[in-house]
């Protein structure tokens, strides 16, 4: 069934209020997977589009943020290497969300999450605008207002921030 | 051909049975790639997803374990990840399998096991459940009762502790 | 609508003129992903077969370069291995293709640039013969003369490399 | 159009006289990518199921190899792994595969080659079972015998393993 003009406005409107975007890591960021070698040592995999995305939607003046629930540093030298913040070993993202939405004076509706698992639902729940990616696990999308079309690590976050950025550049805030 | 509402329910009867999941490594909980660097460093991929279906399955009192042929450090380095415990450079999968059933005090019925290649036929003999995931070498289906639908390292193990998961929490022990 | 002959052989006198090749490196020589370890070493994937392509069209005298936004040792590992020049940390990618231009004594209508994102469009304009890879961000393609059927870093480098070597080799100069 | 049933036992006769495997690294062993990290250090994936089929020739007492033409240690590391020879460095593997067959004493009839791209042409025309892997580039098959189901680096040495192992020991030699 395609969407009415009207619903596709309302979205436009929608994503051209965000001031906040917060981003999952695993599966959002990155594809998912972890490489481990047998030194120990983990790596994952991103997309240097996104990064490009992440740049665009910044230079606008939308906030961006990681919030990580495992403790890794891999997540710190990915956030480092985007010049944004992340919060790490975080068992209540919902909290973190809050606390972001204060650190940045940004209201809930304007908020942006997105993720892709079980353990993202709090967050969902304490957005306005809860984005799944395209690969998410399937008990996400019904908490979901946007579903990606690209998976993540595949270009998702750049997805959302194209989507951000043409929103709020054609219909201003 | 369709299955019978029968068949459904004696599978779930079977999943609630379990009590101890027994995971192949290569293959299983990685793609069966492994990434070799000129230095001499090996290292595989893993799924985030497995890890979340395995905490899953454990909050409820499911024992889970890896058995691997080869001796690798990659293992021993992911199980620690994962807080469950591995057997490695076991050239006698089957063996092993009767020892962590005896150690976890559980029944050959109630013992899963998930393989991928000819190296787990004796394995496969000696559990109640056993588990191909799908991208299996072609010999090994006759050999199981489930087949995943998802490749090995590519959530296959998730998909195994989500159905052991609810029909546990749905039909009960 | 098939091309007509008149089109293909104007390709092919397009190709044939070609005398320096300029790469983008991520997402032309790469697939335009990174792996980040928690050391904070970064690695990316790049295809052998483009090393070949490279190899044969700087036997019959055609230039090679790298030129990359970001500055990142992966770069000149990689440029190093193919035994090409490599610049890096370039603002302006078209100011740079100038330079080689000069540097080489090589025509603008004789330059061809292989680019995959918006901040390739500068470069594409500064050459003769722009071309993308076949997953390129969508914005690009009405810049450039030709897309590659293979995408970045899954040998795309390697086809523009034989239409090249093919043309001159047929057609003369 | 079906084969017939003599091309078949035809094919059945030639892999059933194989005694020696001389497999290309890249692109055979390998899916033919290489990882560069900012350290550069180089990577290379493999197939864990290519080594269960190593182990099953080599176990009737067919002979494996490998032949590079670049000196890289990772080519060492992986030979050294599946325990069979390796030589590096080889501009002309054409006269490699000859020293091969004379140290194993060997018939260039007996000698199976792996191969994927332009450089492997001269050791296609020294064996008598020259093989390209699925993905090989397209002027490699016509020098061919067979070419493998399965892509480089995703099972084709196991593939070409299994079929030389079942046409031993079903046909004899």
């Amino acid at each position: 069934m395609p969407r009415s003009q009207r619903e596709v406005l309302l979205d436009q409107h929608v994503l051209s209020t965000v001031r906040l975007i917060i981003l999952d890591f695993d599966g959002v960021l990155t594809d998912n997977f972890v490489y481990v070698s047998d030194r120990g040592i983990e790596s994952v995999r991103c997309n240097r589009s996104d990064g490009i995305g992440i740049s665009m939607v910044r230079s606008i003046g939308v906030q961006v943020a990681i919030v990580s629930t495992e403790t890794n540093d891999v997540v710190s030298m990915r956030a480092k290497k985007l010049r944004i913040p992340c919060r790490q070993g975080v068992e209540d993202k919902a909290s973190v969300v809050l606390e972001l939405q204060k650190e940045y004076g940004v209201a809930v509706n304007e908020t942006l999450f997105v993720g892709n698992d079980i353990n993202d639902l709090p967050a969902f729940a304490a957005v306005g605008v809860p984005v799944a990616v395209s690969d998410a696990y399937p008990e996400v999308f019904p908490h979901v207002l946007f579903r990606t079309l690209r998976p993540g690590g595949y270009g998702a976050v750049r997805e959302v921030c194209d989507l951000v950025y043409r929103a709020i550049t054609t219909h201003g805030r």
